[in-house]
């Protein structure tokens, strides 16, 4: 067994993406948006493995292009990420691209690097250009400000209408020594323009290569960002970016590789809980739990057509315990459902078990929905071993008002 | 050429189930809902034959079973259908089934007919079981009250919290003599329970095998009612099922299945667009097409994609140009999209067309908002030659009222 395997506690602490050793940021306001920190800039001190988990939208923002190319050019190395806030240069055409690429360039003059070893994001308006001139007036200043401290600075610069900004961090002790993990990210609110653009950074003092970081990555990711949904839509920006700069001593190999999933996994979880509880018009988090499928695939079909069913998600908002929306959305799913042998339970309640009802229990239910905080679980019945778990928000009233405003 | 396919103009007509020859039709109230009618009766006065098109959803209610096997059994053949509303039979176990079997036979005995020779069909709350009490009286009230009369009472009869009742007619003149067809649908509008369930039945004095009839269905229903969504759920209890007697005397061979299905369209457009425009707190009608996809199969996927997407139908109840949203549903929509020849039309106007945004056109494009029977276009720049058009309707506050609404 290796050091790293041996001893292991994971501790959630306190703190950002410059929680791990080695890494500065800054946020700061360049006017792209009409007030508030609209440029983040993260940067670690030497050389970083870098992977990048990306949208699967094929209306491919500009900085989405840029980044997935720099990460190829430079294999799997960066130093820094830059993102601004309020425009989203997507829909750009060539032009986005040119601006996508001057903001990989301005970046690494400012921070003294090479331009593949930059990785660039947008979030914000749809089919709006960026203002340049604001963008590296802001670069400028980002990169004077960076600080061993700016990591709260820069959750705050990535926000659009998110109700708070999100970090966190985590320190995970081995055999072989300490490192740390620290991440930022935005969700879903985005009453101006159009989607609920999803971004999220990563820093760990670990040391990784970027193989394995990018195989982690996407792992982690999977079970976390790509398991919660506030409307079920996947925007042109989305991306999940990660640097490891080995800052701490702690060197990863492939036999570690269970360690490093845990270490991200450990921030990116309370990361993608906290843009669901911040979703549009949310009042209540949902732990979706499917069990008894065919396979885990079967069970992520399940729990996804549950997370996103507008007659699930109303229902929940009204505090009705109404497993007949459940069962009928489990059995349309397209996995395999056996009713006579499903089963459904809100929080610790079961409403329906072996083909029969127990609507005896429904007024429990009902109270237990007044809570915040919440459990819906299905078996679906088929004795098999499948299990998922995802995240969504109930569907209120406030989500129409805000996704039916005007843009102009 | 057939006669049948020679000299044809097809009519709208004001009529019902009860307007092609030789059909009767009833609907009386017996108590299953608190008040109206809540049981249909629909009998061919000669054996017909019958085909249905059921839901995929695997937590299938029993009169779905039923209705199943029933057709099998008799090869294809009916003389009645009966429908209940205000309870589904769905998620109720052995004794369900017994239920919906024992609707089928107290049919067969009222009507005279052979016990597979009656489809079965319910709507209303899941997990509930039928007072087969009620349903006994209601199906001898209505077979007394069968008349050629009787198809705006049956329509109503099906009908849960549906706004209106739904009944259409056309007449085809062919070389061979006219043929028409009739039909009702109910939608989606359940406050009480839980899906929204879709039922429609169709009839025909042509004379028709099965199995042509069978495929003529599936046909038309994949452009008509499988076209249409509201909120992107499939019920326990969703089926179409026509019956088709020869009384017109117009009797049609292999050849002649484009007017079959062309007539069979005639009435299921109007009755699907119906259902759309009674969808749960719907203010508009909006027509989804999609153009240039790879294949038609790929257009479909994303004219659903479009049709459910919470963010495009929220744009369209505020009345927003928001053409990015469409943009970037398209885009996720699992279909090839190319952005730098997409385009994007809101009724006559194009806001996005070849990588780039119109959007000093938002104005006139907001302008066209204002109106209740809309159409979204985009073409999904891939030069194919796939195409697909949807019904669906704007998400309003309103939806999200009734379905949060407590069911007890």
């Amino acid at each position: 067994m290796s050091g790293i395997l041996s001893g292991i506690s994971a501790v959630s602490i306190e703190g950002s993406v410059t929680t791990p050793k080695g890494f500065r940021a800054a946020g700061v306001a360049c006017g792209i948006k009409a007030s508030g920190l609209d440029l983040a800039l993260i940067v670690s001190d030497t050389d970083a493995s870098a992977a990048g988990v990306f949208t699967i939208n094929r209306a491919q923002a500009a900085p989405v292009t840029v980044s997935r190319r720099n990460l190829s050019v430079s294999s799997g190395r960066a130093r820094a990420i830059v993102v601004n806030s309020g425009c989203a240069n997507a829909c750009t055409g060539i032009e986005g691209m040119r601006h996508a690429e001057a903001m990989a360039v301005r970046t690494a003059s400012s921070v003294g690097c090479s331009v593949p070893d930059v990785l660039v994001a947008s979030t914000g308006v749809i089919g709006v250009k960026l203002d340049m001139e604001k963008v590296a007036r802001g670069i400028t200043a980002a990169a004077a400000a960076l600080a061993p401290s700016g990591g709260e600075d820069a959750a705050r610069a990535i926000m659009t209408t998110d109700p708070f900004p999100k970090s966190a961090s985590a320190e995970i002790a081995t055999g072989a020594g300490s490192f740390r993990v620290g991440g930022i990210a935005k969700g879903s609110g985005m009453i101006e323009p159009n989607m609920a653009t999803m971004l999220a950074f990563l820093t760990t003092d670990a040391g990784v290569e970027p193989a394995l970081l990018q195989r982690a990555l996407k792992a982690v990711v999977n079970d976390t960002f790509n398991a919660i949904t506030v409307d079920g839509e996947c925007s042109t920006n989305d991306c999940v970016l990660v640097l490891a700069n080995g800052a701490s001593g702690v060197h990863f190999g492939e036999e570690d590789y269970p360690v490093l999933v845990d270490g991200l996994r450990q921030v990116c979880e309370p990361l993608a809980i906290g843009i669901v509880r911040g979703g549009e018009g949310a009042t209540k988090l949902v732990t979706v739990r499917v069990t008894g499928a065919v396979s885990d695939a079967e069970a992520r079909q399940a729990a996804r057509a549950i997370a996103n069913s507008p007659l699930v998600k109303t229902a929940i908002h009204g505090g009705d315990p109404n497993w007949g929306r459940l069962v009928a959305v489990a059995g349309r799913s397209g996995s395999s459902f056996v009713l006579d042998s499903a089963a459904v339970r809100i929080g610790p309640i079961e409403l329906f078990s072996e083909g029969t009802p127990h609507d005896e229990r429904a007024a429990e239910a009902a109270e237990y929905l007044k809570g915040s905080d919440l459990v819906v679980a299905v078996d679906m019945g088929t004795r098999g071993s499948g299990t998922s778990q995802m995240w969504t928000c109930d569907l209120s009233a406030e989500y129409v008002r805000i996704n039916a405003e005007y843009r102009t």
